[in-house]
């Protein structure tokens, strides 16, 4: 079989540390670059040592140069919009990582962002990267912007609702609840473990930047008129999402129809998993993995329907999902070193 | 200054190690009684070593006895429904810390548990017990029901807004996300701590039995026909609730005139603090303490207050807020021995 | 290739799960067999939702039966002595969990475990499963004892240092930190998250049953007068054993003599990482792998050696062992479904 | 009563908050100084969000000047041996939170540190803030040196068999596990929550800064050839040290001896807690207090005692103790403002 050769920008990132982990058990890539500019010249087992005595152990860290990851990879995973856009001038795919390609409208990235887009000419051809929603665009893209774990467990938890047109217009509100590796890896007060350990805190409420993103993904699968009020929290935990959404009904859908759609809608994705009636999602059940798992119900009387969803933030919502989506830029299936059996617990 | 006498029954329950906790350091009350079915012949410190060498170390828990109770307590602090109903007709007063009395409608009751009442005659008397609502019924009670935690973050969140009606009719929505310790002290497998450590579920979403207390307080103090949806989620921590709720605004209501409500209804009650701008309760900032801390924020486009509340789910939720209810009720100051600094980290 | 079939015993336990986890991406075995008492009759999935859409999900639980389990395997995990004896009477390979095997004198089992040892023909042939150790009794063998996982962290913590004969007679000090997983998954106060969260406690110091297995390999290994004073602790985390170990060393013994035994010791062990000087084992980077880190050094003046290591509890030190036991004692390579890479954060 | 004016240079860190708790709810002390390099300028309940509506809630913090400290506060607590030394100079009362002052050899001091002692002439007169040891040299002492944490867990772990000469000489190993809070409260990798949690790690073995004060203090209170070999771990939890002591016992001393002893020695400081043969100390039974919480047993074919103990590392071992030496220094009852019961769970 064909081995392509990737290169990983950010090595020393949390989604940089879990696309190592997943790229080492790959059996068709080849991780030919790391790139890190703190760590530049260690070995990628100097900065990480839980990659000791793995096949990644001995790859040197380098800066980040455009023209040798050209000419050294296939694709790069790049988390730097600037990196991304030199990239493709020298013709060479890239799963971007960073918020700058996932919004289709220049005008709306640069209000949430309070800054000017660095390259807006690629927004047009950029592919929203759920595999689920987009596999075959993905196919053919030399450039997938990788969605926010936020808004990938948003999405997904609505996806047969708005396919089927269930729900009416009107305002969507999402409570999600992240592991602390949602907020990066800088090494600032707020992420130290006596600021966050036993405790749970909001974080951007109300003004979180996934939220136009969320917004833009939901009005192309359902209708223009519908919009998100969004509130993250941080939970004192490495790593997983939960979502609690909360989404009005239209008038007459009763829930028997929700769950059949779900049902339907999931049983073809081998990473949607529609939980049995009684049994809700929890983060333990999809550490590690692409799982989605979602539960329901209704409120009859109120004619609102509530959606629970389940991902780990690092790999569906971020590094899997990005080599989810570089398996398919790369023509192989999907699910290439993603068959993971949850760690729990 | 005259001192009381307290009993507690229950003293193995999480609410009951608080309770101790509060007691010990109370200058007017004295606990003369403390019980346990399971752990009767002991003493406290036998079955709670953090009490060593307290002044309650000691003391013999005994098996509940009603006569027993009524004959050497002024107040008992009671789980049980059918104890504080054979201590009120032996006179004694009562601070209930069930779900028993908190309904004034008994068919209510009925339906949200599946059972009958055992004592309904005393539902027309009892005071719903949060202090900053009903201070002066609760100084004349002999009966306070102890209100439910996530109750208490949910009407405290919201009483400036339902006092100056600021919210439309409707439905609102209360995402909570509570410490473990609020599934109680019950050797079950979902209470382990591998099947809740560095993970997060929701718990009885959609049918919490707290849901028609909730919603007889809010209709109690806004308008008949307003709803509560009402999700629980369960934190791998110790203590605390975080609840987010979601109310629809009168048209015409801006940010501005909220805040201030917010800050002029909680100016006069210690406890609450409404957070300065761009500062969000965090569960840390309440622990150990009768605090609750507030903040909010207001959707224009879809007319939604988004409001933050924070507390002790053991302390301002349970064993706090009935110390305070008792502290009425035998005429003394609602805030002895409930005046700490939250314990941070 | 050659497929094998195996049985799980115990599929409800913490030991069962994880073997689920590992047997499920294993390319060799099929699970022909999953019993639990309480479970029987439901689907794997239905126990453990984490197993949802995976290959396992649809497997039905049975009760332990031993002629059935003997029948429909090749070779069976069993955390039961007497279901053990009874499948070795009936020719099936059996890689046993319980501590009942582990020890070659039945005097000494008897002293430590107050009771009668129910199979002690066995005692004789069954190999003491440390890969590392016993590679090729165990490839012969019908019987291996799964090492306890304490056991494990101290063993191969000293093997250098045993098999060069580096240090004193006399006694070793061996203290664990363990997840609260190694306290099993029964439903009892102890194990309940809010008795163990935000918190430490020593388990059975001075008195587990485990240091008589630890002084038997040590002095197996060693020298007969060595001894083992053994403290293991909980912590409030899932999974994960890291022990310090405290050695006398012989007179005039180096650090440099040390270091390059353990260096030469574990090189030709994938699965033994001997750390470079300076950095130190931690749970996170063995997490979920067979992985065992190692670090040391030398108090010149006390003459006296420091091991640290690390191990995952689950993995390594029981149903990971368990299956690279297995793997073994059905003629295939050691390290098969055991070569990930740890998940951190 | 008089009252006196006490200020807190170093505002921002763990201790400082610790001490702000504390002093809030002293009858007897009135906060006139709290200092911070980086806040200056705003009030304490802008940089410490749990001080609002507190007492203290408006205090301005400041940045560091001695002269208006020794004009300000009748006492200061320093966590900088510069500025302590400059505010003896002014006749101000000190506690010194650095390690500074409490080696009395200077060359010791400097070797440990790498760096040269800046007031070397402080050493003589500096009194070892431990109240159950040196209470009576504190309560005339215008420096006290406040304990490390590590220290006072060892060092009260040891003290009855070290009074009563129970103890060989030679090396004492004492393996300690505390919450992150020891670490500090600098912004930098190591101590992010993603870091540390679900895990443990060593931290400096064998080389940390206070063996030579715990060896010291031994020394003095022991023999002059007694030893240690200190190993600390960091735990992913807020707060606490339990400490694992072995250590070699004179010969013929047995167990029963030992339990009289510390009976004996323990029985008169109420903070001093020896536990019911059975019982252990666990971190969440000494939360927030000034209790060590201590157990021991013998294993008697090794002559070896173990000694188990529990501190609060912020209280005990650091706040709490500055203020009881405070106390103490300002001729008040060690106790007041310390006489909490345990927040559990």
């Amino acid at each position: 079989m064909k081995r392509f050769r990737v290169g990983l920008v950010g090595a020393d990132s949390y989604t940089g540390m879990e696309l190592l982990r997943l790229v080492a058990s790959h059996p068709r890539l080849t991780l030919t670059r790391a790139t890190s500019k703190a760590d530049a010249g260690k070995t990628l087992a100097e900065i990480h040592p839980f990659l000791q005595r793995t096949e990644l152990a001995e790859l040197i860290v380098c800066a980040p140069e455009t023209k040798d990851l050209a000419k050294a990879c296939d694709l790069v995973f790049s988390p730097d919009p600037e990196v991304t856009a030199q990239l493709l001038e020298l013709k060479t795919r890239v799963v971007d990582l960073s918020p700058a390609f996932r919004l289709k409208d220049k005008a709306v990235y640069e209000e949430w962002h309070k800054t000017s887009h660095s390259s807006p000419k690629y927004l047009k051809e950029t592919v929203y990267g759920i595999p689920e929603i987009n596999a075959s665009s993905i196919r053919r893209a030399r450039l997938t912007a990788n969605p926010g774990s936020y808004s990938t467990s948003v999405i997904l938890g609505l996806l047969p609702a708005l396919r089927l047109n269930l729900l009416k217009s009107g305002t969507i509100i999402a409570d999600s609840k992240a592991g602390a590796s949602e907020a990066g890896r800088e090494a600032c007060l707020p992420n130290l473990l006596c600021e966050l350990y036993d405790s749970l805190r909001p974080c951007h409420p109300g003004s979180h930047y996934q939220t136009p993103e969320m917004i833009q993904e939901i009005q192309e699968l359902g209708k223009k008129n519908m919009n998100i009020i969004f509130t993250p929290h941080l939970l004192p935990i490495n790593r997983g999402i939960l979502t609690t959404i909360y989404a009005p009904l239209r008038k007459g859908v009763e829930e028997a129809r929700v769950r059949s759609a779900y049902e339907a809608g999931f049983r073809r994705h081998r990473w949607l998993r529609f939980l049995p009636e009684g049994v809700y999602p929890e983060l333990r059940n999809v550490r590690g993995t692409m799982y989605c798992d979602v539960s329901l119900h209704v409120d009859k009387k109120a004619g609102m329907l509530t959606i629970i969803t389940a991902i780990d933030n690092l790999c569906r919502g971020s590094a899997g999902q990005a080599l989810a989506n570089a398996n398919l830029m790369l023509g192989m299936p999907v699910d290439i070193a993603l068959r993971e059996t949850p760690l729990t617990p």
